[in-house]
């Protein structure tokens, strides 16, 4: 039996790069589709610039909302890497050398050029009361401090940090999906969407258009925690295309 | 002469198949661009489900705190486009049939199978007292309802809308930004990064590390509304990369 009740996180991107559109961003997508598998929903994203008050206010408003804040950005070493400062101004704490992570790092650079300088040992300071994410790939480790979750910037190491989190944050009931689509306006067959809906409580369909080689088409996505339901949704929907006359993909275009 | 006022905007990006994973997001890149060259500064983005209250409560803390809200998503003509209504909740204004919007829609369906049918006229429904964005690809425009622009969730049609509105916004000093890059470890530099930008005043300096090809490496993007100043900053965080021995590339790599 899987619990009713819904998780749902927030995630907090903090970075002048995507604001200015030099970056695209890569984490949203990776962890919304994480999330997903452990069966808690992303409900909101914000992104704002690398500005203490700015991170602090979204952390406070973000955290108290949600079951879990996840954040990107803004752990590295230099100086534009405020997270940890500005998730301890939110929290009301001080920023503390975390010993765990001191060791870590003092072990990940011990051969390296250099070896643990002022600017790396920057990376082992957290939030006072915090635990850590294991980094496999590059040293530096994320930051849990309660329902708070500090991850890279970096995709490839959010990634890491990600796997390194599977399984171990409660969740409820995945959100399923299936999808179907055609070289199909939505306009078209808005009303089936409508009604199809309305005939499948706990069902929710997404059209989302598209335009690719100069033709016009849409996928339609069912979501349900429930499998059976979902797929009897999914069977009225095609149906309905069907008796419309339009051909369809099921698994989408 | 340019104005010293800074001018900001907030992006809404609305729809579930964001959080979900399911689509990765292209317009906060492409309209954080896009501002950039009007002069006007991206400060917030956040993203939420297709939920009238969650969208609601989101224009109403940005459009009173940025000079700009831009909404992408949720002007179609199915039932889980619901920015229009939720706008208007947000104003406090009905939802009424836009003459103009009306009759554009008229025209672009007169020969379209199926023609101006109840869920394509959806598309002409705005807040009262809205205003229109041209959209020169699919007919159905864009809504402007004072400092909140309405543009679609579909990428290629969001770039004809903000082409429509490319010099008609009032903005400031566009930012400039000039960035050096090369295989450099971040934290080799962070002293350097954190001087240079401390004796360069109205300059920012960031620090953006990469993984590629098994190597680590790291872009530095110096931002600054002056020119003069800018290049000044340029030349000194390069000579400090050349006399700490490292070799980097102008532009980025």
């Amino acid at each position: 039996m899987t619990s009713k009740r819904i998780y749902r996180a927030a995630l907090l991107v903090i970075g002048d790069e995507i604001l200015s559109g030099r970056t695209h961003d890569k984490n949203i997508a990776q962890i919304a589709s994480w999330l997903q598998v452990q069966g808690i929903r992303l409900t909101e994203v914000r992104v704002v610039a690398d500005d203490m008050d700015a991170i602090a206010e979204a952390v406070n408003a973000l955290r108290t909302k949600y079951d879990y804040l996840f954040t990107t950005g803004g752990i590295g070493p230099t100086h534009d890497d405020i997270t940890v400062d500005a998730v301890a101004q939110a929290l009301g704490v001080p920023v503390v050398l975390h010993p765990e992570a001191h060791a870590i790092l003092a072990d990940y650079y011990k051969d390296k050029e250099g070896g643990l300088t002022e600017a790396r040992l920057r990376m082992a300071r957290a939030p006072e009361g915090s635990g850590l994410i294991p980094n496999a790939m590059s040293g530096a480790p994320g930051i849990r401090h309660g329902n708070i979750y500090m991850m890279a910037g970096v995709p490839s190491i959010t990634a890491q940090m990600l796997a390194a989190l599977t399984g171990t944050l409660e969740g409820g009931a995945p959100l399923l999906s299936e999808t179907v689509g055609g070289w199909i306006k939505e306009s078209e067959v808005a009303d089936l969407l409508r009604q199809t809906e309305k005939a499948h409580p706990d069902c929710q369909i997404g059209s989302y258009p598209f335009f690719r080689e100069g033709r016009t088409g849409a996928n339609f996505v069912v979501r349900s925690t429930e499998a059976d339901k979902l797929a009897a949704c999914m069977d009225a929907l095609c149906a309905g295309l069907a008796a419309r006359g339009f051909a369809f993909t099921r698994g989408g275009i």
